[in-house]
């Protein structure tokens, strides 16, 4: 890897709270090979997935009063990459390996992949829906074989709905709304507004969810938010017509925000962190379920198309694509993590 | 791809009419990666499976009123390879893709991959068993994963039938017949010739099919016909001994022509085009299915020795094979192949 | 490949003998592609799988009356790599195929790889057990994708089996006993003395199916011995405590030979030839089976770690990794193995 096609000194998604167990998880993270666990004190932790003795990965181990044991001789690794001891052994010699700055916090596990002496965990983001009761969330997690960037410029433009997501979220009407981006301090934000449609059928389940009718005419908004690394986060809803759309009182709208957590995998490949979290009926666990299911489908859907253009953009790489209206979104995105991959190459000189 | 392993201005089969529908059918050919639809006239149409917006492959869209639609975010195609139109944009500047000629004549779809400018439906082969009531044809697909080189040499010196297809078409007195190997006008011709011998059971069947005693001596010919790029025919048959053998009166022969038609999809892959057309009983559908269904078997014991026999040449670059009498076909074949080649090289200096 | 990874002038152990038959054996052995087939001798052959007609793999053909013959056109190959005959061909100025010297010996199809002006039979190890009815044998093959030293490791350093084989032939004792390791002529031994300790479940039935007590303390020995260019014998047993250990008479112990014959097939797999020969109730066929059966599964808990090791060192080239006392076996084996290829390397110049 000569490229660096990531930001590093900043925080991913790693993985869900309930992934990461006394049972050791190999995971890649920006191309590191990393192990995951929790220690005596329930905390994660992330290392090197290499066992300085003799090269086995550490994720085949096992964990041994909060301490990461290697699953082949059984040097026992300190959760700062230094060999806590080894049966019979002096390992105050032994190379260390890296550890990595892992934060529990708003329901994900979160990893600084860069320089650990820079880690700030003031930098990981507020989410307002976490530990608030006015708000539920579900989400899941899939592996797809694209440039993280590619799921960005898929989340930053909607118009695809319409087309990758026809029977579920798409309309027609989003293709013809015009559509509007602007960079807002760090963010970059699209925005679309589509007044006086009828709602396509995932809107119309969550009008009825939400008590109300769903078969008139409704405002329909979409609010495209990124900000770096590689977080989207979407505000997306329906009004009935003519009550303030997105200003709208709760008691006439469902609204939710879609949650995408994007962190590359390798060049090639993303773990993909999506959820919706909604301020509607947070109570009700089957809601949240119902509303889990129909947007994991929705989101499979991408997959295939993704990966598809994936391999056509190895296939052709002297081709240039687009940048259309509709694509300003990814387009600002992209620069905005340039920069900050370039700030980085720069301290590092 | 720095070398040029197959002549591009010349027509390849691409694909049975069957297959080319208003769903598109992704298709590698020549080493493009082409994408086959038919239009509002019902023609059928090959493009760059490239969608200059994003990048996704058009095949992953559909067909609207013979346009093709890509999937991702709705540019429509038209069949020239210049966008026709997307929801909301000017697309007079959208770079184009690449266009390539398609005909569909005597039962195939052809293709042009090369130069454009130089198409000449003319020089499509005539068949003379297609639109012919006298005759009737029966044919399949395969993959196979070897240079289409391998193939023609395969089809060129039939003494393979001893070995490879010993149950069915192979007899000793393939190999103990002497070949005849010349060139006519740009047609590579083998021919042998067995005089009475024992019909294998592929043709005892044919005779028996054919109204005739199977249990009896009989003349036997095999006459190789390669013509550029790739095409093998091979006029087959047995006709009861002493009457006139290859040119004996139809009521005391069976005969056929295997049809080859050999498109390569990569330098190292190829697109099998295989068929029988023959001239007895043509009326008999179940006959045809039958003896398609026996071709196919035989054809399918090709396949695995040619696809090892493809990676052991990749495994040994260094050694050369030999060039005996009976390989003079496929060796002929070969340099008509190569001047071919060169001379589109020496034009497009 | 430009590096030499193993000795090539010696003997390794390529096949036992019911897979050498009259159907021909394609089998890879340092990174040369062969076949293997009985001639009408039914002696073992070995000749580079590759047909000097067209290049096809010979294993793809037959043996006919104890000649290799190609199943593509027929030509018949000699046991030296000279072409035998062919059908209606003069085979006189055909290219040779290389030729391998190849031995049946004490249970075993040896091979020599290298320059075959230098085979010498009597250097194919003698195998104390085999033809001699005080011992029995049983054992198996398993392919592994590592470099055949990281099993050599693995078998010189058994402190693996306390965590590794936990439920088997692991025990705690094996990490806490120190182990010595030293060069005695050609051969690499490292040895570790377990004394009062109980014996673990796959060492209790053996004490068992030999009629003693397994349920009080034993004396346990492992004396692991690397010999060029691959092959690691492991003397392993229990006596019942305090009656001379590994010099106990054969009525209070449990003892056998773990017999490892490590054959590179390629620069990251081999052919791993396993078994145990013990010296106890030879003629009991059933506690042969058992014991075959057993030590099969505690040896196919290697295969994961040694894959998942050989991976993570090709993810970390630059990555060193630990020679510790534990590692001794394995490092002084590796040195034995270097001077070999130097010495030929040498001799090569």
């Amino acid at each position: 890897m000569t490229t660096q096609n990531f930001p590093l000194n900043t925080w991913y998604v790693a993985a869900t709270p309930e992934e990461v167990t006394d049972k050791p998880l190999a995971r890649t993270i920006c191309n590191l090979n990393l192990v995951f666990y929790r220690n005596d004190k329930n905390k994660a932790i992330a290392l090197e997935d290499f066992c300085p003795h003799r090269g086995a990965p550490l994720s085949l181990g096992f964990v041994e009063n909060g301490k990461l044991v290697c699953g082949y001789h059984g040097l026992k690794m300190g959760e700062t990459g230094k060999t806590d001891s080894m049966p019979n052994q002096r390992v105050e010699n032994f190379p260390c390996i890296n550890a990595y700055a892992v934060e529990e916090r708003h329901g994900f596990i979160w990893i600084w992949p860069g320089d650990q002496s820079l880690v700030d965990s003031d930098l990981i983001p507020d989410l307002v829906w976490s530990n608030n009761n006015d708000w539920a969330y579900g989400g899941g997690l899939y592996k797809i074989q694209c440039d993280y960037r590619l799921m960005i410029d898929n989340l930053m433009d909607l118009t695809h709905e319409t087309y990758v997501h026809a029977s579920s979220i798409g309309q027609k009407e989003i293709d013809e709304a015009p559509v509007d981006t602007k960079l807002e301090g760090q963010e970059v934000v699209t925005s679309r507004y589509m007044d006086g449609v009828y709602a396509p059928p995932f809107w119309q389940a969550a009008l009825e969810a939400n008590d109300l009718a769903s078969d008139v005419l409704v405002d329909r908004w979409q609010i495209c938010r990124f900000s770096l690394p590689s977080h989207v986060m979407i505000e997306v809803g329906v009004a009935h017509q003519g009550k303030g759309g997105y200003d709208a009182p709760d008691n006439v709208k469902a609204n939710s925000i879609v949650v995408d957590f994007i962190t590359p995998e390798t060049d090639t490949s993303i773990l993909y962190f999506w959820g919706m979290a909604r301020k509607f009926k947070p109570e009700d666990q089957a809601l949240t379920n119902k509303i889990q299911q129909g947007q994991g489908a929705i989101f499979s859907e991408d997959q295939d198309i993704l990966e598809q253009q994936q391999r056509n953009l190895l296939i052709y790489p002297e081709k240039k694509v687009l940048k259309l209206d509709i694509d300003a979104g990814g387009v600002m995105a992209r620069r905005l993590i340039d920069r900050a991959i370039k700030k980085e190459q720069a301290a590092n000189k």
